[in-house]
């Protein structure tokens, strides 16, 4: 345990960043910079999160201004859910002397498939000292609920997962996007060409192979439209889905192991039908059978909290890019973070 | 790594001891020495254990004997429940230089309620630089699992877990001592004078307060009857039990903490109706609140399963009594257990 407070920056102030400046300020963090956009700037941060209060601490656009000029042991990264995006961002905040934690869908675990800037990132940060993780609901639901669970099985055959999310709260171009409203025909046209990108889903079961010990050999993805049981309204699209119109996609990410065990995991984004929540439920076939469901799913809050919670990890964990299946035990922390913060461990900022 | 393969003696060849063995031996250990009793001497382990081949290992009855002239790395203690009945069986073990992994109920967190025998062991592994750990299903349900949910929450105020088991799976005896088949008077008058012991989820839940970094301020258990919805036929009590009768028993525990959060735990021994399965479920009140549900649990072969992952773990932890939580991540071992052993940290048995 140390006495002084942590020091962090929030790196984005969109609604995840002002759920997380809420957050570390109740868990006695003190917020030194705030980086926003042209929308924020030089507004106080505590007024921008809800705090009620002021934290003097104005919202800048300039990011490097921010991070040179305020002495900080951690960033929190939420503006971004790419590595790319992320990448010249993380970069700044190594440089400067400061551990990352991000909520960036990529860097959950980016070796598999964005190595290349995972391992400049990592050459970087064990050069200054520091550690950057992604984290995120996934840390939980997609990692550590599952390994947790597998400790019952002396042997695995698969491991499939499914989780779902409402797009009607996502807007109106995500709607449109993902293909909602159209006959299956016309989704067939329109995504049997498209090269599908890895999810979220599938990064993180690349991290989950990589936390069972076990050995990629082979990943694809492809989409399949969930089609309408009955006319349902939807909000996003401003309209009703007729029954057997496409009402969502499920993006199906496989990973093959070198060992045997298949991986599999299924996120349905789909127009919630009455009494649909975000659940979250994975299978696992083997000796013995195993199955495990998170029955309502607070997905960005647990994004949040989560990040909040990992903070201590990330700023104890040894330098580098560690991803999260590296850090201690996922839990709670009921006291202010800095009591988790091992002593002599610290960094200060070079700024 | 290491190349050797670990060495292990069996301490009870009961049903959980014979699973135990025929996981240890597809896991790669190399089992020198199996304590049983009267029924089994002189009889092979493999076959007693349903391997189907000899293991060169007669069950002997004499444990002294076994563990003096055995080299073991580890000891599977499956033999009780109690601490008092494992205690003098782990100090012989313990002082022939062996780890201990046991099944026994009450040592998966012995701190608070079996205290003075804990740092009794705990003092006498830590002379003899070995490692003494009990676990089991509970291990996963109600330790592992709780705490990985816990993960999501900012502020926790309380947490609820249920499970059950199926009373007419363990004989007439155990369904009579619960007061199945009894009127609700017939069952208050004779439960209502009997203090209850700590039951094995209240000792869980002692240890799931510790790995939150919590302090107990005080603990109650109480049995509550379950009263049958419908006449239900009873194999362990050879009769229908009527419509109001008694079906089974709900084992509270409460344990409360210095910082706040309530934690309980109710335990469901019943007769079960067609449909039912051993399910566990975790409710946290908090911010956010979360849920985790374990719909079937294979409890038997879990708690088997998770000693057996257990052994690395334990023989890789520092010297002592160290419970559960204290250990690593919980998790599966996808090949030969030698290889989770850290170089160098072998323990020679000294006989």
């Amino acid at each position: 345990m140390r006495a002084q407070h942590i020091r962090a920056i929030v790196y984005g102030v969109g609604e995840m960043g002002r759920i997380t400046t809420r957050l570390l300020v109740d868990k006695g963090v003190r917020i030194v910079g705030a980086i926003g956009n042209r929308n924020n700037i030089g507004r106080d941060l505590g007024e921008v999160a809800g705090l009620g209060r002021s934290l003097g601490v104005p919202i800048d656009n300039d990011a490097e201004r921010v991070l040179s000029s305020s002495a900080a042991d951690v960033v929190l990264m939420s503006f971004c859910s790419d590595m790319e995006t992320m990448f010249p961002a993380a970069c700044r905040c190594i440089e400067n002397g400061m551990n990352v934690v991000s909520i960036t869908d990529e860097s959950f675990y980016p070796w598999g498939l964005f190595s290349r800037r995972a391992s400049e990132l990592d050459r970087l940060a064990r050069r200054h000292g520091v550690t950057v993780t992604g984290t995120g609901i996934q840390d939980l639901i997609w990692l550590n609920l599952v390994s947790t669970l597998s400790a019952v099985c002396h042997k695995i055959d698969s491991v499939s997962g499914e989780a779902s999310a409402n797009i009607d709260e996502f807007g109106p171009a995500a709607a449109t996007s993902a293909g909602l409203g159209l006959t299956p025909a016309a989704f067939e046209t329109r995504f049997a060409e498209t090269r599908q990108p890895p999810t979220p889903f599938g990064v993180a079961l690349q991290g989950l192979v990589a936390d069972l010990g076990l050995t990629l050999s082979g990943s694809r993805q492809r989409v399949v439209p969930i089609l309408a049981a009955r006319d349902t309204p939807s909000v996003a699209l401003q309209r009703v889905i007729r029954e057997g119109e496409v009402i969502g996609t499920s993006h199906v990410d496989e990973v093959e192991t070198v060992e045997g065990p298949l991986f599999s995991g299924a996120f349905h984004v789909k127009v919630y039908e009455p009494g649909e929540t975000d659940h979250c439920r994975w299978q696992i076939e083997g000796f013995p059978n195993a199955t495990v469901v998170i029955p309502a799913m607070p997905g960005k809050i647990g994004t949040c909290t989560i990040a909040v919670n990992r903070v201590p990890d990330v700023i104890n964990a040894a330098p580098g890019f560690v991803p999260a299946q590296e850090l201690p035990r996922i839990k709670y922390r009921p006291y202010p973070l800095h009591a988790y913060v091992r002593a002599g461990i610290s960094c200060e900022a070079t700024g």
